[in-house]
């Protein structure tokens, strides 16, 4: 496929897109809530911490086929069930060893469905992790996506290598911005090809992008064989919001996933994602996310966060 | 050699360098000034502006062999030298095309020695630059340094293959301050042998370190066959002092040079570090600092860079 046929099928989609966007996020059919309450989903206002108390039933609904979520507008309410969907997420530079230490055990305590770390830190988490079906989710080209395309596909490969199940990649920001979509689909395709079996999630930067640029950056995952979207590194402008993230749900329909990235940090924001149509979450304050923190812990959360912004990591 | 052995010798070298740091920068001889006040380099108060208006006795100072400009006290005076010295910047993840046009014109116009770019703009950059002595400076483990060894030695590699003539990587400042010392100097190592025979800089993110990372991350960066200890990303907590150019200065001696990035953006700023001891800056703001650039426009300067810090980039 050359620039020009690329560019065409973009003008496509942007156009049917644009005529259908609007609506907010899909909606299917929920269930009741699994935690405390016992209420039916549209009745539960939210009682926290089940997913410790009965982990069985949490397993139940994942069981039944929940792996869609997002796509049930009162399921938000099942906050017990978050913990599958979360990528538990550490990609300070100065991490230490204690801190992926730490992670994983978080992560293996509360089954999260994956660690997020950097391509240096893959094989020290896949061996804290073994044993444990928690997968290690390395990213690639992180965080400006500048990165020449072979050496992002060689990243890729060498984090399979070491342990990694899922690839987060960071789209060439500047190639798209620039218009050279050949670019950054050839960029995201090298990346799936060395990845496989692994799946690949492209990580967009949203707040550093036009809306047309978001539906473009969707487009081109699709068609170079992303598993997901995924909002933000964190690293950037901005992160994940529940309008990003319905419009990404739309663009990229059925078959491939959204994961919502940057700025989660209390239950609330992981349900307003999943209800605009996430089907995974990042996020380094997962714990918190998990267990319904509320009040002090949230606000906790909030000064951490305002703290790693202010200090650029 | 194994991680006792290294542990070994930077627990002496730290000993050694914290008896003998703290009188500030190394003295050597320096030059009159060569810009319009015509003063010896004693009375200089900094004129300005001269490298537009004497290009040759700019050119005369280089070609006596002011290679280490930094090491002269008074040698900041020269200011119509400083273009030589610059590595003009651009890292952002969002920068286009058009961009790149303009960062490599102005490196050509101005004689800059290098642009400093990702990995996935050096081909680019290299064409652009085609028939001038301008070098393409890559980045590479770029900004967090937190890839795996092995795939910074691939992006060092392809990037040198693409036309860099340098290399600038991120030491892996998790595992310094995990004490994995062996683990830092593999990581660097790897780096220098995968360049060669570009050389390479070490950039130590200063402004995460600790006293005593700073001087272990010299002492390995030397031990590894670096040829520049580099202070900042530009994208962490923190750029350039010359406290830090003075002890990055005093711990490599002689055979490593010291490059000064991360917040330099005005003359003053390029001197200071010129006279702590630094033969190298990174910088985007660098037809400003060659141009002497005062008042309005070194506020317009901190202005875009307050900006820059608050979107994240």
């Amino acid at each position: 496929m050359d620039d020009r046929e690329v560019a065409q099928i973009v003008e496509m989609v942007v156009r049917r897109v644009k005529d259908r966007v609007g609506g907010g996020g899909p909606a299917e059919p929920g269930g009741g809530c699994i935690g405390d309450c016992r209420k039916s989903a549209a009745e539960c206002t939210g009682c926290g911490h089940s997913v410790a108390k009965r982990p069985d039933d949490a397993r139940k609904i994942i069981d039944i086929g929940a792996a869609r979520l997002g796509a049930a507008p009162s399921v938000g309410t099942v906050r017990t069930d978050l913990a599958g969907h979360i990528d538990h997420t550490l990609l300070k530079a100065d991490a230490s060893k204690d801190d992926f230490r730490k992670l994983c055990d978080e992560a293996k305590r509360f089954g999260f469905a994956s660690v997020c770390v950097n391509s240096a830190n893959v094989r020290l988490c896949k061996s804290l992790l073994s044993g444990s079906k928690v997968m290690v989710c390395a990213v690639v080209g992180f965080p400006l996506g500048a990165m020449s395309a072979e050496a992002k596909a060689f990243e890729a490969r060498e984090a399979v290598r070491n342990g990694a199940s899922e690839i987060d990649m960071v789209i060439n920001i500047g190639a798209l911005k620039s218009r050279d979509y050949a670019v950054v689909l050839d960029d995201i395709r090298k990346v799936v090809q060395a990845a496989a079996p692994a799946r690949v999630k492209v990580i967009l930067e949203t707040g550093a992008l036009t809306r047309e640029e978001k539906i473009i950056g969707c487009t081109l995952s699709k068609t170079a064989g992303a598993a997901f979207v995924k909002t933000s590194t964190g690293f950037g402008p901005g992160g994940a919001t529940s309008e990003d993230v319905a419009l990404m749900r739309q663009v990229v329909g059925h078959g491939v996933e959204v994961k919502a990235s940057g700025g989660v940090r209390t239950t609330e924001d992981a349900d307003r994602m999943i209800q605009a149509g996430a089907t995974r979450i990042g996020a380094s304050a997962s714990v918190a996310i998990v267990g319904g923190a509320a009040g002090k812990d949230a606000k906790d959360a909030k000064d951490a966060k305002a703290a790693t912004a202010a200090k650029g990591y």
